[in-house]
């Protein structure tokens, strides 16, 4: 939680000041109760109590509280989230990858052509070595030939069937049923205290819209990504057709997600949440707006019921994000120690 | 009005089928009355009785009655506005362009270098024809020197500033009066039946957003346009920006408006309003879904109280989607016929 603006905890803004407050915050002194803790249901559950979870809780109430002078009025109560590693598992690579290795799979009967071109041929053959050999080229013609050429009526009809049928190699499971039970029990939390949530993933937007509303009650408008070219054409039928290009249009990450959030939403959020380097810069952009905002991270802690990893990951790094998270005394979910429960299968 | 899918009129899908079918709903055989004319006030109160404002009403009752076979869940509710000449006067040049032109004067004292170099000193001197001479080129520069440089908040508190202080020329009015009271009605109408209205302009969308939900209801989120590219940068004060760029990234006009909505919003309108060729694809790509589909045309027929364009029209040009329109029997507003008033302020 970063309080930089009038509120009730508004002093001189300096950094120092500030992190003398979150400490304060985090040890809860003078913080009223939330309002559920009386009566009402936690509606939180599968958060341990602790600092985080009441940063989270102290942040709501304070500023949808009427009458608080951090009051934040509906229509600007905009929650951004990242997507892989943050709403749900991005381990043991972005599941959009694996959903174009399967859709490789898939359409090799009719391209047999693949069988001796590389990286189709190795990734065919489950040649690991060679797969990695072909190196981030390689995997751009293997995104390109899956995501491009199709119209987006066809693309999306792949990802739901994708999403219905392809299990995680360690899971076993359906990969939409890899998210992250906190997090949507956060995403209601919010909505029903008049947030707007969306996401804003580095991840492609297409890939994501057809099944967002369903997993995460995210309506697809609501969803900000990375995407290719579309083209409006006509089909042979005369039946007007968009169909995706392999050009890129916009990289949503980094310093891309302030922009494709300014782009999309036009409005600064109030509450983000990430996990990696490349979220630091919509965390940046969300604290520093006016006002009481919340930033946070979550730190891949737990190796037993999902993963462990951070400054060293080539997936998911989060290094100098953490540091400016240190530094700005955003909240850092440990999962392993503030999470009861990762999935909603463990339920 | 077109029907397309299944749905109360289902029949073969031929061209010359639907033809008839919309004949027949124009003269309104066989359509149960409106459920607001026994009790419930007109809900569009400033259109004239007739065939388009019954061709509204027609819809939006069979989409949103449970039970009827075209009846569209509340989720998928999209309807799409293009903004210049369909929700506010686009005459005698874009209201953009009056904006930039201001800016130029109020930015003069600053730019003495203005007074001696083309096309800001014709601009300064009001010497139209030096002003026309410039070009398309001309123009270009004036938008890059007013649009791009600043931050995105200066920019937007420059936007809202000329919205509460420049006049039209023509009616001595702000500009944001100059929206037509019967759109205005019917955003508010769509909005009740549980529509999410979005606006989709060829204008640009850092221009539109400082002032629509105001104006419209309609959210910054909600609006989709051309933009500029914009720069996540620090200030001197450490601070982050975002800085707008001289540099296009995404045209939203023609055939930019399915590809922009499908960006944008990710869904695929039932509902759409235009007023020129830059709306054709938009009204196409509305009407292709499956199912029943509202596509509208505001030709602008009023020189008297609006002003009368169409066809040989440099600004909202209505020529070939006045063809289409014809075609396949998408609703024409003619406004001198349809409205009876065109802004807030005849009330």
């Amino acid at each position: 939680m970063n309080r930089t603006g009038p509120g009730k905890f508004r002093h001189p803004t300096s950094v120092n000041r500030r992190l003398v407050l979150t400490g304060i915050l985090a040890a809860g002194a003078g913080i009223p109760a939330p309002s559920w803790a009386d009566s009402a249901p936690d509606p939180l559950p599968s958060w341990n109590d602790g600092a985080v979870k009441k940063s989270i809780v102290d942040f709501v109430s304070h500023v949808t509280t009427a009458g608080n002078t951090d009051f934040i009025p509906p229509e600007e109560r905009i929650a951004t989230f990242d997507n892989d590693g943050t709403l749900w598992t991005e381990q043991p690579f972005y599941f959009q990858v694996a959903f174009a290795f399967d859709q490789i799979k898939k359409l090799a009967p009719s391209h047999p052509e693949w069988r001796q071109k590389q990286p189709f041929k190795a990734l065919l053959e489950k040649d690991m070595k060679g797969l990695v050999a072909s190196g981030e080229k390689g995997l751009l013609k293997i995104i390109a030939v899956t995501h491009a050429g199709m119209t987006t009526d066809v693309f999306r009809d792949a990802v739901l069937d994708w999403t219905e049928t392809a299990r995680h190699p360690r899971f076993g499971k359906r990969y939409i049923e890899l998210v992250y039970q906190p997090m949507l029990e956060l995403l209601a939390y919010l909505r029903s205290n008049g947030f707007k949530t969306f996401i804003v993933s580095g991840g492609g937007v297409d890939f994501m819209r057809p099944w967002t509303e369903k997993v995460y009650g995210i309506p697809p408008e609501q969803v900000v990504g990375s995407s290719g070219i579309t083209k409006f054409e006509f089909s042979s039928g005369g039946t007007p057709v968009l169909r995706k290009k392999a050009q890129v249009e916009f990289v949503d990450d980094g310093p891309g997600k302030p922009a494709g959030i300014n782009r999309f939403i036009g409005r600064r959020p109030v509450f983000s949440f990430g996990n990696s380097d490349g979220d630091q810069q919509m965390l940046e952009w969300t604290a520093a707006g006016d006002g009481t905002r919340f930033a946070g991270l979550i730190h891949h802690t737990d190796a037993k019921r999902e993963y462990a990893y951070d400054r060293k990951s080539p997936i998911g790094k989060l290094d100098k994000a953490w540091d400016e998270a240190e530094k700005r005394g955003w909240t850092v979910v440990d999962m392993r120690r503030d999470w009861k429960i990762v999935y909603p299968f463990e339920k």
